[in-house]
């Protein structure tokens, strides 16, 4: 029996007893030669059924042994598998210090959009939101696993994660087809090439459901099986939180809760917690990227690449504000001000996510319950994912960081991107930033300029090609070519890049 | 016998040998009805002579006892003394969470300037040095124990803080003349009001006096000797390192000294870092507030903030570059650049520190060695100075943090201050940012405006008062008052404080 590397393999087991989930039912061991030894927990399926469920990494035979100190039904089981290699690249990680690859080192570039509600929506909502998303070109799709309650949400959902006890949630017995649900919308985005990034609390419920009632003990109940349930999906992206510090909790409770995430997660997916007007400290181990609202640190140049420096991580900028027409401030944006934002972004170095607050038809917002997309904007978005994903090098880090006013990032000799803002200049005429010694183009280098317009989708590559004739301590210059003329008032960006011998 | 409140007491043992600066001398334990108990270390201060050095924070009797487990002699010496409130306002302090004050409550307000090499300057020009500093209104002097070497350094000092064995550092005998220096020179700071902003190791020595090849054991023997010397001066900041991240160390090293710091030292200074390139974590709990070089966060609004935000700490700008006319660019800011700077820095909320980098005599510069200032910025910080403190709130918080264009910053309902940018336009109409619920500025509040001129370092009562007629969500006006007519290109401010009935 033959797997795909970074597949999950799920194992099926029927034991003697119903284990209540603040109890880990079984282990599963998983040896391999040169992987070493895995061990996962079970989690309970209905009935006295108990699955695990495992993504190997690494090709070649595993073999594997149940233990369980619940039910010895479950126990002593064994068996062995052989993992090869297919079309999966794997769970997405950091890569580059500010960057993210697959496992197999396939550079993932995020351009994702959020629909926080959409796992509570029914049929056929529910689905074409999944269509919708991943035909608009979105590979990220942030939403909650508990249901949303307060402004904007008119559904309470059919089901919950959890049976009620003497009229309190009971952690210790999950709703199944609530998880399989979960299940099934994972596995729905995995199909379509969209990253899952699960928020895993909510700060929404305000007492309505009353799941943020739940004690810290019951989190982690709760987050134990969901970890168990889904973490083998290699399309999963962990977030404690969205605006965690809508929930009045000591920061320490989160820290623990993190903490509990990381140890919890043998597939080690990322990790982020994001914030409300409070920055949570993402400076803290178990944070793998720092998931920050602050669109106005996307309006100019110049602040979303100072949380690079404070974290040292990657910086994902999810929650610019929503390209909508609703009277709050933070749902009113045209889609040129949102793309222009997510550009300013990606020339700082950082990536953003997306969101859509015109008003549905049920009077919620496309960024609440899903369905399907309205605005301009994700076509150009879509755009700006491609010229990501046609990238030469890592990623794009910021070459004159604090410096320099226009914002060129890239890698230096190898290429570079500019973003010219909302309305180009009339010309422009060839020059690099300097980085760091060590890193210096040389007189010389020769480039091919690509001039991008980001809002018409365009992209033209310049006739000519630039030659380094001068290079000073922070910037260079190729003196002999006039200056280029550019689609003035545009939104352009430039793409420049070394002609290698 | 009586001393003043929050100032250093100084008590003198003779003991029978000389013990090596790497284990304690003695140890003196002060008790106080109420204050309880302090435990200090004491020091060595040549021949056979340790001293103990206390500066209590409660009026009233304390009593004292030595202990010694080095020589019988410094041991079981006791002695009483009353404290009594005196001039003295205490050591400077976190406060409201982003800003600063003495012990005693009363609000500092940092305007400090810089002189790496001072300490290690002959006489007249240390002396001179200190006056020209407290002279200028500066309130904060930053200078490194350890000498600078590298480039703008013409000077070899006469003395070094440690004796050398078999050609190396000896961390163990100090240099008694050097730290009576150090000693003499925080003292001459304190006597002219100007807070002694100690930068206690150097990145600069690159192994030219090889200080910075110390081992981390021997940095911890001279950091106990700093810090039971130093400690009792209420003035005194601590900072660990300038440019840090010049030296080539793990991270955990810092961490560790930092930790170090806050644990050794019984008055509890201000501790930070300061960094080149690289960020330190300054969400780590022994830094006390942020100490930041970059100074492109303080040439746009909007950027400076955002470290408030990630740290939670009073941020201080410390080096935005420089007032001169070296090649360097850090080091050729004009007077008004600099002056912009500080303003943009303190209505975002934070601190900056002055620096003058003209070419001394000597072919230094200012912020090394200090000396006369020859810059036209000065006037205008003690300018800044002087606004800061008329201020009638705790300190400057921007009220709409994220979104204001106009960045006011203040406290709502009470007190706010806007910076217009280095050119102010024609007109102002009256308007307020609103901040969070709860502190909504009401319809019929009533404010006095003072128009402030930054450069020309004028206040200008608006000869009427504003009355709120609309309060919005985000925004509150006076829609009965014609624009104020403004200093058309000027470096513009405005105060606008509410007048309670």
């Amino acid at each position: 029996m033959s797997h795909e590397l970074y597949r999950p393999i799920e194992l099926s087991f029927e034991g003697d007893t119903v284990i209540p989930a603040d109890r880990t039912p079984l282990w599963v061991r998983f040896t391999h030669e040169s992987a070493g030894e895995h061990v996962l927990p079970g989690f309970w399926d209905g009935e006295r059924t108990y699955r695990v469920r495992f993504a190997p990494e690494e090709t070649g035979t595993w073999t594997w042994r149940s233990e369980s100190a619940e039910d010895p039904a479950l126990a002593g089981v064994e068996g062995t598998f052989d993992v090869v290699a297919g079309g999966e690249h794997g769970p997405v990680r950091v890569a580059n210090r500010f960057h993210f690859a697959h496992a197999d080192g396939t550079p993932f570039r995020p351009v994702g959009t959020t629909a926080y509600n959409w796992l509570h929506q029914d049929e056929p909502l529910f689905s074409e939101t999944v269509d919708a998303v991943a035909d608009a070109g979105f590979n990220k799709l942030r939403f909650m696993v508990f249901p949303q309650a307060g402004g904007y949400i008119e559904h309470t959902p059919e089901l919950f994660p959890f049976e009620r006890t003497d009229g309190k949630w009971d952690v210790t017995r999950p709703v199944i087809p609530f998880f399989r649900r979960l299940d099934a919308a994972v596995e729905a985005l995995g199909r379509r090439g969209v990253q899952a990034d699960v928020l895993i609390f909510n700060a929404y419920d305000r007492g309505y459901f009353g799941l943020n009632e739940l004690t810290e003990d019951e989190d982690d109940v709760y987050l134990r099986y969901l970890v168990a349930r889904l973490a083998a999906h290699p399309h999963v992206w962990w977030s404690l939180c969205n605006e965690f510090d809508q929930l009045q909790r000591p920061a320490r409770r989160w820290d623990r809760a993190g903490h509990r995430l990381a140890e919890l997660d043998p597939h080690a997916h990322l990790r982020s917690i994001h914030n409300w007007v409070e920055l949570y400290d993402n400076n803290q181990p178990w944070v793998t990227h720092a998931s920050i609202q602050n669109g106005s640190a996307t309006t100019e140049f110049g602040r979303a690449n100072l949380y690079r420096d404070v974290y040292g991580k990657p910086v994902v900028l999810d929650e610019i504000k929503y390209e909508g027409d609703i009277p709050e401030r933070w749902g009113r944006l045209t889609a040129r001000q949102l793309v222009d934002q997510f550009w300013i972004a990606t020339v700082s170095g950082c990536y953003a996510s997306h969101g859509e607050s015109f008003v549905t038809k049920s009077g919620s917002l496309h960024m609440v319950e899903g369905g399907p997309l309205r605005g301009e904007s994700p076509a150009r978005l879509r755009f700006l994912r491609g010229i990501l994903e046609d990238l030469v090098v890592p990623g794009l880090d910021p070459i004159d960081k604090w410096d320099d006013p226009a914002h060129a990032a890239g890698v230096s000799r190898r290429q570079y991107v500019q973003y010219l803002g909302a309305s180009a200049p009339r010309t422009w005429a060839f020059r690099l930033p300097v980085g760091v010694p060590g890193e210096r183009p040389e007189p010389g280098d020769v480039f091919e300029v690509d001039v991008i317009d980001t809002w018409n989708m365009t992209v033209t590559r310049v006739d000519r090609r630039f030659t380094l004739t001068e290079v000073l301590r922070k910037d260079a210059y190729d003196r002999d070519c006039a200056p280029l003329e550019l689609p003035h008032g545009e939104a352009i960006a430039l793409r420049i890049t070394r002609v290698e011998d």
